[in-house]
């Protein structure tokens, strides 16, 4: 072993203790006559000291000429700091040195490895182990240890079994599109990767594992948005005899139990939303409800009057800013032009003042009177002081202007308190989705989601409107899990595969082995998946999950330290029997 | 919830209780008048009964049409069995059942659902969700689930973090062959799935994690030999700051606890050994020590008669077989054909018996005398009532031949002792190996593995005896881990690239970016790998690793189950810009 103690871990009690540390050169100041070095590892800082009294000349020396990020070994003694630094645990201490062995030079780092680095994104992706180094990326990556740790561990006591699907699967054509990996020793065949072990955790189901779960990385070829990237991991579970309200029951339990453990907070019984109420509400099926801001609907309060851009929209909604009266015309006009940005593509923004004296004054004083706009701030809630903003349009394009809306503004006022969370619910969503381009429905979640009970009916006659027995997990504003009760008698699956514009032959072509599977007795299941780096980094209290992935790709999907995906040797490619075709 | 309690745990202390049920019809026994069905769930079987004076005649009549593996799902009462059944845990009880639901209905299943089913592999690996529903496999799956979570509590609990790295990494012309990925947002580029993390958890040394481990899916795209898997699990390990003793002790402490906390099994100080005395003791780098039979060196005690088979051996070795002067003519005739087996390749097997009396009866008593009979004897330990058995030839040859003799004796007279552990540390390997047809030298490990310190000047003068830093854990005769401590100063990684053949050129071109990692201070490091799904079989005592993974694929890296690898749509590869050349 190359030390006996970590930079982390020696105190006022060590004092007078001979110790051997090692670690990287975090900073040398040199005084000539006396030499501090701070020593740095994964544990800490431990400041060295060096000086021409008590250290011998060549030590001292040799630790003038340490470069930053040098690793090296020290023997010495701990004693007492003459100025303590209060703002490290080991800053009662230093040591002072009696052996001096460089274990490894270091050209100049190209950024500092400190908190705050001069390093842009780029630079620190391409020498990520340089900044991995640094104290809020390491700090990132144990915490992410800790929350999967907790996850395994809680899942296992309640009785889970971790189980490891394959990695190498079949392409399946629906959905988004599959990673693919040619198979040598099948010429002309193709293995996938999965986007997520769905059918594989339905048929452990099936074979009677009862209650799965698998920390597991998935993968999808889709161009990336910001803050996603080609291949994530989930906390994937699924169960069997069980009804919805014993899933979220279950995994309400795990998500309180991370809380509690990795942040300390106790937070109730999880608030539950319906999807419509949620988009009534919130015009978001993630809503944040860590702030108020709700939507008032004002339809019946703003179509009266000869004010055409309300008369003829399908929905006219308000929110209430509080404090907001204090905005001054500079601010409203700053988020009108948001609002108009493409990204929002609102047409306007309509504004009306709560005056402290109970009158109003709006930026549609020549359509409505005080009584109309009194009966504005009833509906949404504001009282004096406050500014209502109204949006109108079609009910889909104003529920996603008046959400973003409301987010920023929250924003900027700062009401999305970090130190809280909010975790909610949203069931009910809608079982199909109807896709314009292809002018039919199809799946919200997967083919295998089942339709509310009650609603089976209206397959036939309004399939638009069936409610599925699907939910999300919602934290502070964010999805972090989804599933759905599955679907596991044939009668079901044939209607929606019907509904879905699925022939039989088709079907079976893309789902034979899981319906297969289920002619030999499946039992009632379902089940979620959350997305493990998106949920630590919010357990983290970030906003992106970068810093949550040891060695994440970029937006095109590259490793720049590694520099992947490269061209290949045109050898690999002849035994794939692939050829080129750019 | 479809049910109160599992099908395991109802007991005496139960009778009375109302219970639901749920789970699958394991078996049907109808007397007409009564009617008993054993309902099997993951944790057990129960008893259900149904009988024509308490049971409705409806509930009767269905109770009697179920079929084999139908999910059911039952209200009854827990009453006391007339007929005990002392080999299950529910065995006291049965519930009389008061209500009877069909959650699913089953095809017959292809193979009965038993401990000893009646299906062959293939049927089993294509129906492996019906497989998994047997006891064995269920149990396997259940038990690599705790044995994965042992290694992560424990090694978490040892400071050690779980990192998750990359699996869509860079290809690299060097060891076994990678799959390749296509990557359609970079033309003409692939990706390449990760043999092993290798390079990245030496990345998160120089990056300061210290003490790494991941339990991680690996792939090799090599032609399988039996009982290997194109992906395969391994528990990946790193330390910096250390030395080889200090990697040793922290994994055999892991394995110890393994051990104890899975098998109940208190295992002391694992015993270490060389490469070399492993070879010249038991012919084999991963020998099985739960039984003798040590190898007898005889060159100094057979080369001076007129034997030229022996005189122009580079090598004899004898083994003694314990109470093997039993052996009759037929069973040595038949271990005379078994190395002679083109597997084996012996030229033939000599023996000498050791009789009661003190007397030796060989098979070259034409050439060796009782004097030198006894020396044999000595020479290999062998005592009356003992056979010795001799093989001649090149050291490499007859080291293999006798190794497998050994073994296979071992087998036969049942001296593997199941219930025991025997752990062995096999250090010293060699840093390199003579490849004949490329006339060079390759690592034996990788071209990272540091050569022991002592040795390095032999880097010039005699680099095939030159001894690693490398070790491997043994445990019943498989090799369980390996691993080395690995080169961190740059002038030996430039001396090691030397003596494997890459110019400079070379080297960086297929370690660019690690060797650039290591400009920038990297500490002393290395780690070990152990093979999950093999360490997995073998604490089960299993020979094999195929129950232990849930979805495991054949010999062609096929997975029969969901017909994968198979053909894709032309327009998948139009995307991916390639074409097939078959």
């Amino acid at each position: 072993m190359y030390r006996t103690h970590t930079c982390g871990e020696l105190r006022k009690s060590d004092i007078n203790s001979k110790v051997i540390l090692a670690g990287w050169v975090q900073k040398v100041r040199n005084k000539g006559f006396m030499v501090w070095v701070d020593l740095r590892d994964r544990y800490g800082i431990t400041q060295l000291i060096f000086d021409e009294e008590r250290t011998a000349k060549d030590i001292l020396d040799r630790a003038q000429n340490l470069g930053r990020e040098f690793v090296i070994q020290i023997d010495g003694t701990v004693i007492e700091r003459a100025s303590k630094n209060p703002n490290i645990p080991t800053g009662d201490i230093e040591i002072l040195v009696d052996k001096l062995t460089v274990l490894n030079e270091s050209l100049l780092p190209p950024f500092t490895i400190e908190d705050e680095t001069d390093g842009g994104d780029e630079l620190r992706m391409k020498y990520r182990y340089l900044d991995i180094r640094r104290t809020p990326v390491r700090d990132s990556l144990i915490f992410r240890h800790k929350v999967a740790q907790e996850v395994r561990n809680y899942l296992s006591g309640q009785g889970f079994i971790e189980v490891e699907t394959p990695y190498l699967i079949k392409s399946t054509p629906e959905g988004a599109r599959d990673f693919i990996v040619p198979s040598r020793m099948n010429e002309g065949q193709f293995y996938a990767l999965p986007q997520s072990p769905q059918t594989f955790k339905q048929l452990l189901m099936v074979a009677g594992m009862d209650k799965y779960f698998q920390i597991v990385k998935c993968f999808r070829d889709e161009d990336l948005r910001a803050d996603r990237q080609p291949e994530f991991t989930q906390i994937d579970c699924e169960m069997a005899f069980v009804e919805q309200d014993d899933i979220l029951n279950a995994f309400e339990g795990l998500t309180r139990h991370l809380l509690k453990t990795i942040n300390g907070v106790d937070v109730g019984e999880f608030p539950r939303m319906t999807f419509d109420e949620a988009m009534e509400r919130y015009g978001n099926d993630k809503p944040d409800i860590r702030f108020g801001m709700e939507f008032g609907n004002l339809n019946q309060v703003s179509q009266h009057k000869d004010f055409n851009v309300f008369n003829s929209a399908e929905l006219v909604v308000g929110i209430s800013v509080p404090g907001g009266n204090s905005f001054t015309r500079k601010q409203i006009d700053n988020l009108t032009n948001w609002v108009k940005r493409p990204q929002i593509g609102a047409k306007g923004l309509i504004y009306c003042r709560c005056n402290d004296d109970g009158t109003f004054k709006s930026s549609v004083d020549k359509f409505f009177d005080q009584a109309d706009l009194k009966l504005w701030a009833e509906k949404t809630g504001a009282k004096p002081g406050d500014l209502i903003f109204v949006l109108s349009g079609s009910t889909e394009d104003v529920r996603s202007q008046m959400s973003a809306l409301r987010m920023e503004i929250g924003e900027r006022l700062e009401l999305r308190n970090p130190d809280e969370f909010a975790p909610l619910w949203i069931t009910d969503f809608p079982l199909l989705e109807w896709d314009e381009d292809a002018q039919s429905y199809h799946a919200m979640h997967h083919p295998f989601t089942s339709p509310q009970a009650d609603q089976i009916e209206l397959l036939n006659s309004d399939p638009g409107v069936v409610k599925a027995n699907a939910y999300d997990l919602v934290l502070n504003g964010n999805e972090i899990g989804g599933g759905s009760i599955r679907i596991h008698d044939k009668e079901t699956q044939a209607l929606m595969f019907d509904r879905l514009g699925f022939s039989e032959a088709e079907a079976k072509a893309q789902f034979g082995f899981l319906m297969n599977a289920f002619e030999y007795g499946a039992p009632p299941h379902g089940g979620i998946a959350f997305g493990l780096d998106r949920l630590v980094a919010i357990l983290g209290g970030q906003e992106t999950i970068r810093d949550f992935i040891a060695f994440p790709k970029n937006n095109s999907g590259r490793d720049v330290m590694i520099d992947a995906p490269a061209p290949i040797d045109t050898k690999q490619l002849e035994e794939l029997k692939l050829k080129l075709d750019l």
